[in-house]
């Protein structure tokens, strides 16, 4: 199981530093939530978590920086009705075109994770808590 | 063994992070030793390990910043007697009350673990030698 | 599997930080191919790939820093004929010696690895894609 979570963020990650936001929220499931601390509203459902990032992937190409997430530290409890709970740490990096390297932000991730079968088989986040340190 | 390993360390390194010196020291034996290459003398038995942790919070909290510990690069090795010696890298980020992340320490981590039985089942740190580069 | 692929990037890794040129080429095939973003041509074989390991090292220490990688991420897939094709992200931290550290480089990789017999057993790199971010 600790394969498949961490195998789960690293998939789910990437195709955020790629710039493939629906590809990113089709990791979510249709009703998600995402609560994240520096933002006022949570993110409901597929359209808003495909907007996040894309507004997210213009934030680091205005900066002239590409962003790249690490997440690790995983905390793994199952949950009735075949449920993860998840609690993660993900550091964000930010690179300029120079090459200059520095830690963008420092966040804690809590997940619920469901199990999906079908064409989406595997695990989606429903509901997601970042709290970016500092915030 | 595997995720055995890496979620004790994502659950006892958050115990630092979250201040819960107590908690944090409960996740070594009794009679551990926990040497650091920035201190003089190693830590020995709980007591000196939950008022190193306090210390160490006390130090964030002086600062201004939240301390946040990321573990990984386990390297796991069986040893005779039921005992892990687990080596791992450890970073240790910092953010002020802005916003503003950095790299606060790099540390090479080497542990001798143990499986306890009864009401702390599960792994305990016996010994561990932490070196911070640089220092 | 999981345990299999983030034990060797942890093994492989540190034989870099500490040093270990040549232990570090050992964990390539004998025609292994190390394409690099930062270097026109790639490194072929084990005689090149120790000197980039000892470019690495004098590179660190003429910079007055210890280097150190820390390795996530990981994408396993299993390929026809026993390989696996890893994705991961490397992250380059580097300390001075008066203990400030920052981070060095963002990379993401992509390796095609086999399983050697023999003395050798385990897995070895035989085709390795560095991307380093902003270069």
């Amino acid at each position: 199981m600790y394969a498949e979570v961490a195998g789960f963020y690293a998939r789910q990650m990437r195709r955020l530093d790629e710039g493939d936001a629906e590809g990113w929220a089709a990791t979510f499931t249709d009703d998600a939530v995402c609560r994240i601390s520096t933002r006022p509203e949570p993110l409901r459902g597929r359209a808003a978590l495909t907007e996040g990032a894309r507004a997210a992937t213009a934030a680091g190409a205005a900066a002239g920086e590409q962003r790249r997430h690490m997440t690790g530290m995983f905390d793994i409890e199952e949950r009735p009705g075949g449920l993860l709970r998840v609690r993660a740490n993900t550091i964000v990096y930010a690179t300029d075109a120079r090459g200059r390297s520095r830690v963008h932000q420092v966040c804690t991730c809590t997940d619920i994770l469901v199990r999906a079968a079908g064409p989406r088989r595997g695990l989606l986040v429903r509901d997601r808590r970042i709290d970016v340190d500092g915030a």
